[in-house]
């Protein structure tokens, strides 16, 4: 039976559909619509009890892109995903180093991935930026010792990689490192739910 | 513990540790490089049992993009993760109308989404194409009716959208329509697994 709704209307009932679905589940308000809009982007209640948040990581997220930081991705995936036209207007842009070719030949020639060199270009960045992570657990790896260092001090580090080589450790290690941090616990995430985490942020600050 | 796996190698491993996992379940041999690719692009392994192949599904899409067709997707983010390096060297190319601003201002005249005046935008390209769907149900349901009446002979229908409205029964409608068709069942899916399942068949041709 298909369910007549309106266009604009497709959101606003899929987002009640899945406030139906988590029942009783009590949800911290802050964090609320970044754990519905990741369920909304992958149908994966798995994700609200993955999602973890250093404390009012959204809050500082949010902070962090109304100053007009900038986004470092590892993937063209969750920078296409990334709602640009209001991140441009509060002043901010996308970077991703990873298809560039000097990141490429960098990588090749020091045997690392192109998801370290892209995050150690990232440190070089003059602006405060948000780390959203959708794909290589290496660039998480990266980024502690460049916090460790004191290299990177990130507004907020959204570390949902997915996978099975070292995902789940480089996560643990970022939440462990005490940045402020989104986290998607576990070997789920990806760059779709990078994009949604971010874009959840954009949308609390207009739509 | 931090598993040591060059660059090059993490893949590798990573589809490894997959064979690991599904343990004694058995694949079809012409679904599996599908299957897996989608599991690794997820770490969901719900995808084993919700992927649906019509007839030699695979074989048709890898045949079709071995002859150089098209591939019409939904999204952006879609078109930004297929190889499409691989599938230029094949003579085809990744067509998505979705943000162009004639499409929008019809689908706001017409009351409709711009999912579907995409798809019938693509039913008027003279090349054989894959439609790789991963986001709006609307644009399966579309292509349905397209189907029906003889507009559109699609080669591959890659119909995996994600979502809570109409989502399960465009699915349904599309593998009732005995178009050739991939499909993700049930409510997951999404831009990723459409760009994964296109990539699984372009590897199968070239790496």
């Amino acid at each position: 039976m298909i369910e007549i709704v309106k266009p604009m209307d497709i959101e606003k009932r899929s987002f009640e559909i899945i406030t139906e679905l988590l029942g009783d589940r009590q949800l911290d308000p802050e964090t609320e619509p970044v754990v519905k809009r990741v369920i909304h982007t992958t149908a994966d209640f798995d994700y609200a009890d993955s999602l973890h948040f250093s404390e009012h990581a959204v809050r500082r997220g949010v902070e962090a892109l109304r100053a007009g930081c900038d986004i470092v991705t590892d993937t063209q995936m969750a920078r296409s995903g990334i709602n640009k036209t209001i991140l441009s207007r509060l002043g901010g842009q996308v970077h991703c180093f990873m298809s560039d070719a000097d990141v490429a030949e960098e990588a090749r020639e020091r045997g690392i991935t192109r998801a370290i060199v892209s995050m150690e270009r990232a440190a070089n960045l003059k602006k405060p930026c948000i780390f959203a992570i959708g794909n290589a657990p290496t660039a998480l790896l990266a980024l502690r010792e460049l916090v460790d260092a004191g290299r990177v001090i990130p507004a907020l580090i959204v570390g949902v990689p997915v996978g099975f080589v070292n995902v789940v450790e480089s996560k643990e290690t970022i939440i462990a490192s005490g940045a402020p941090c989104i986290v998607a616990r576990g070997r789920k995430g990806g760059s779709n739910v990078a994009a949604a985490i971010c874009n959840a942020m954009l949308y609390q600050i207009e739509r």
